[in-house]
């Protein structure tokens, strides 16, 4: 079981996004990271569509928050980047092969726990992510070492 | 977020066992479930390396369970066969590239949740599984219509 890589990517850009308060670059945000920017591309264009972030083109354009950190509860969000919407093979009757799926309490044992997954991360914003004691060392990370604005 | 094949499988071979209640043959279980003989063949080596199951080789040989089926929590089980011990990149130090790592609190938001996952499977033991009002219907499925023994 592991996180997709466009969740976890997700939230690190999100993160990136609620720490600058403010316009950045694709590249900058790559780059803060380490990995790919086509990746990092991909993401903000989810991001975008699913109205958690906003792009502007053109000169003196980039990408900002649409929302506020305190507004993005972090199982909502995983739920709606995770790239595998199904999490055993019961899970999607049209495609499951299982013969005891309707004998079977596996499903709703495991749905229930994911449920339980999901809640708990409910239980955090994006702003639980960039306050606390070490906010300050967080932004320094991200946004002065590695970025090309600075 | 998808669980494993293996631990799928790793479920589904332990019900088949539970339900049995005795020694039962690999390609019993394989044709029960219509899945590959040659997954199960490898999960239920694992089980028996783990403890759960008992292989017994030779003429009258075959697999039984090693343990009350009371005894198996669900949330240990799928600890033990999930095959991605890595739910997220900074959960390994050794492989982890984020820069933030030591700043960052989505590590322990995630780890809580991921135990929450397994905190709510851990209510349910493999006997919950085959008992309750379906038991019958998902023994009749399991290993009636589709055992090569009946």
């Amino acid at each position: 079981m592991k996180l997709s890589l466009f969740s976890d990517y997700s939230l690190r850009v999100l993160m990136y996004a609620a720490l600058k308060d403010g316009l950045f670059q694709l590249d900058d945000a790559a780059a803060a990271y380490g990995v790919s920017r086509n990746h990092v591309a991909q993401v903000i264009h989810h991001l975008a569509k699913l109205g958690y972030l906003r792009t502007q083109r053109g000169r003196g354009g980039g990408v900002r928050l649409a929302v506020l950190p305190a507004e993005v509860r972090l199982g909502k969000l995983v739920r709606e980047t995770e790239d595998q919407p199904v999490f055993v093979e019961c899970f999607n009757p049209v495609t499951n092969t299982c013969p005891v799926i309707g004998a079977c309490r596996l499903k709703s044992v495991l749905a229930g726990a994911l449920n339980e997954f999901y809640a708990s991360l409910d239980r955090y914003t994006l702003r639980d992510l960039i306050t606390g004691p070490q906010q300050s060392r967080l932004g320094r990370t991200l946004l002065v070492s590695k970025s090309q604005n600075f």
